[in-house]
């Protein structure tokens, strides 16, 4: 028998284990669905092991737990860190799901349930993937690690420290991740890159109290007015950011990634009513989506000072903020970026004024080029799953354990991830595509034997 | 005897008189004192009666009454209608005054109470002129018209629709407004100018609600970073506005006016200190009171969009605002620099965003030229009251009534005050130097005298 019948043979069973997954309410935000999270790692850990997986543990954290189990026996073969997260969004506003959110529903060829696309159906395509294999083969082509966790949606508090305490254990070749969409229906698609954040607040003081802007409006410098003088500064009209040293480690996009990028249909009129603006803006040489992923970007998050109330008061505030993040493309560094902004924000400071800059927050970049052995091993692998060529895609946004892999572990991340942009990962109606599902199985499975062969040791 | 001795024998029964005024609480923003306020504006009006002049009665406003009388036996002399308020601001923190703000007391040279030189005081200065007068001659040297009203401090609600259905009874040729602060302690002044004011919002609006700025920075406009660099592009870094148009009808210094500013005694140090700046700014080739009394200005009185809370939230703000005024010179237009700052924003406003200007408020700037022979009267009148020469000065905010005289009655004002800027108007301890006051009194009664034989009818 194939792995592709095995598969196919046990759909029924596979469906009717995730729904079990589903119903438990593991809601890592809310102190009442504690017991109910922690129920849910004990069931990760217990599944792991009814598939043949072994050293399963419940390891603690400082917070909920994480599910961890291997499988160590091809000395030769890499060794693969399976990351997911076991917990899930909260279920509010509870009206607006059309069945109940912990009590599964297949409508058309959707699975409906909270957890169903992020990220339970995707960790148990892992689960399904090696219990085929082990039901066939009676082994692994490679070692794995999976890593579970169940604190993913509020932030994985404690998972940076939990991994630098574990090192040894989590020791790996390369990760898989299966937590991201793909470009869109039917387009099977791999994530190689991800953008980092430097996220600062500006603070500006002028004088030591608000003042009449009447008796003092001429000969005082207001904060309001050099804030904006100072963002206005940070970036110019086509988007190009005007910081000394900002763009110095950009790495650009080979030829083959701008061949790549472009393959990927892209319905800009769509695009802009659903977001309701008239026009995109952004660096003119660069296409919407190589804005989005590949280039740097400044943005004010917000900005705050003086008076907001209804109508008119006549004051020069005493001071005004803003706070401004960077996204980040690879070889950009956070800190280096931070220290660029505030150089640059003092060299610019209009008289009269005095201004403070903090860094808040900080993610780097990360990128698994398209050429490199995992990279190709994965495309192979989605394509002989769903029968497709696959496309490349970035993130405009951030996987903040991707950069911790990177900088702890040393690992590079697959994202091999089966969701649909629309399947509405934290809304009402949460739901999975079952095609994909089936698929995102063998995808797995197959990823392990392309893994197998691929000179990534 | 003279005017001169005459005041100086009933010193002590104008400051008892004085007293009794003060002790009545007209907080006029306080609803608990509504009848006391109207008790105010009864015995405003019997004392005018008193001390001789005529048609004393207290006219309904909507709100609390104006009291109002009149002395009109000088056929070919002008008529000076004389504006006051008789209406006190809160006493909050009472804990904050060394006696109680209703019972007056004498420290020093100073009398102590709510009202003292804001207004009551100064009020009083024009009754004990024209009773000194009366006592004196048995007639006044031209027609006087008094409106005393009791709405000042909470921003004469009812006085311009007052004021529009009473214009033959209030017609003059000049009006008096004795409600303001010299330069500087034993600095007699005229305030010969003030500005107005154009108060704009400037909305900012981007995409249709809050976005993802790692899935959409970089090719999606930013609000907040439009706003700024709207603020930005509508002043340069020397100060100067750069809508055009803008400067159009500003009215510049004459030689004399300059001669005249530059003989006020301004510390620097001592301003910048009080309000803790570094350094003042503004147009280079003006002084810091040129700039604070004789030029427009433009300032953020507040801005605000996206996320002001503590930490960081990455994201693309739906909209951003601003609330953006201009003090205005003569012959500066409200309506027009309201439409001109419009048109501009319009012009400049980045692509990606929609912008909106709304006008909340606004207006005219005043001024009644050094030369006019009601200011060169005064001038004279306060010279030899107080035996020194006299400085003109301007005010860097607005007196709207003042500007309510110019468009509706179509009469100059002079400002004619002897307050000083520390006797704590609007705060606890409210005082009033008795000096300034028995002087007042005979600069009063001789700005009548020099007015009637001034060529201004």
């Amino acid at each position: 028998m194939t792995l592709g019948e095995l598969c196919r043979q046990d759909r029924d069973r596979q469906l009717a284990w995730l729904e079990d997954y589903l119903r438990i309410p593991s809601i890592s935000s809310s102190p009442e669905h504690a017991e109910e999270v922690r129920r849910c790692g004990r069931f990760s850990v217990s599944e792991m092991e009814r598939i043949g997986l072994e050293h399963g543990q419940l390891l603690e954290t400082g917070g909920h737990p994480v599910a961890y189990a291997d499988w160590l026996h091809a000395p030769n073969a890499p060794t693969v860190l399976v990351y997911g997260h076991y917990d899930v969004q909260p279920v509010d506003p509870l009206d607006l799901w059309d069945s109940p959110p912990f009590d599964p529903r297949i409508r058309d060829r959707d699975l409906y349930a909270r957890g169903a696309v992020d990220d339970k159906g995707q960790v148990l395509m892992h689960w399904a993937a090696i219990e085929a294999l082990l039901k066939l083969h009676g082994r692994l082509p490679l070692n794995l690690k999976l890593l579970i966790e169940g604190e993913e949606e509020i932030g994985s508090p404690h998972l940076d420290a939990f991994i630098q305490e574990r090192l040894d254990l989590l020791r790996a070749d390369v990760a898989v991740i299966s937590d991201t969409a793909m470009y869109g229906h039917g387009i099977p698609s791999l994530c190689y890159g991800l953008r980092g954040l430097t996220y600062l607040q500006i603070d500006v003081h002028g004088p030591n109290s608000d003042l009449h802007s009447g008796s003092f409006g001429g000969a005082v410098a207001n904060p309001c007015n050099a804030l904006a003088a100072l963002l206005s500064r940070l970036k110019d009209d086509a988007g190009r950011i005007l910081i000394p040293g900002f763009y110095d480690d950009v790495r650009p996009l080979s030829a083959a990634e701008r061949t790549e990028l472009a393959k990927l249909p892209f319905d800009e009129v769509a695009y802009r009513t659903a977001i309701g603006v008239d026009e995109l803006v952004g660096e003119p040489d660069c296409t919407p989506l190589e804005r989005l992923w590949a280039r740097p970007t400044l943005d004010v998050n917000g900005i705050w000072g003086g008076f907001q109330g209804a109508g008119a008061k006549t004051i020069i505030p005493a001071e005004a903020h803003a706070k401004v993040s960077c996204r980040l493309v690879p070889d950009q560094d956070p800190e280096r970026i931070a220290r660029l902004v505030e150089d640059y924000v003092r060299a610019i400071t209009p008289a009269g004024v005095r201004v403070e800059v903090r860094q808040l927050h900080g993610g780097r970049p990360s990128i698994t080029p398209i050429d490199h052995p995992a990279t190709l091993a994965a495309k192979r692998a989605l394509e002989r799953a769903f029968e497709k060529e696959v496309v490349f895609m970035r993130e405009g946004g951030s996987i903040p354990v991707v950069a911790t892999f990177d900088s702890l572990l040393h690992v590079p991340t697959v994202l091999l991830g089966v969701g649909l942009p629309d399947e509405h990962a934290h809304a009402p109606n949460e739901r999975l595509n079952l095609d994909n599902f089936y698929r995102g199985i063998l995808a797995v499975a197959y990823l392990w034997q392309e893994l197998a062969s691929s000179p990534i040791a």
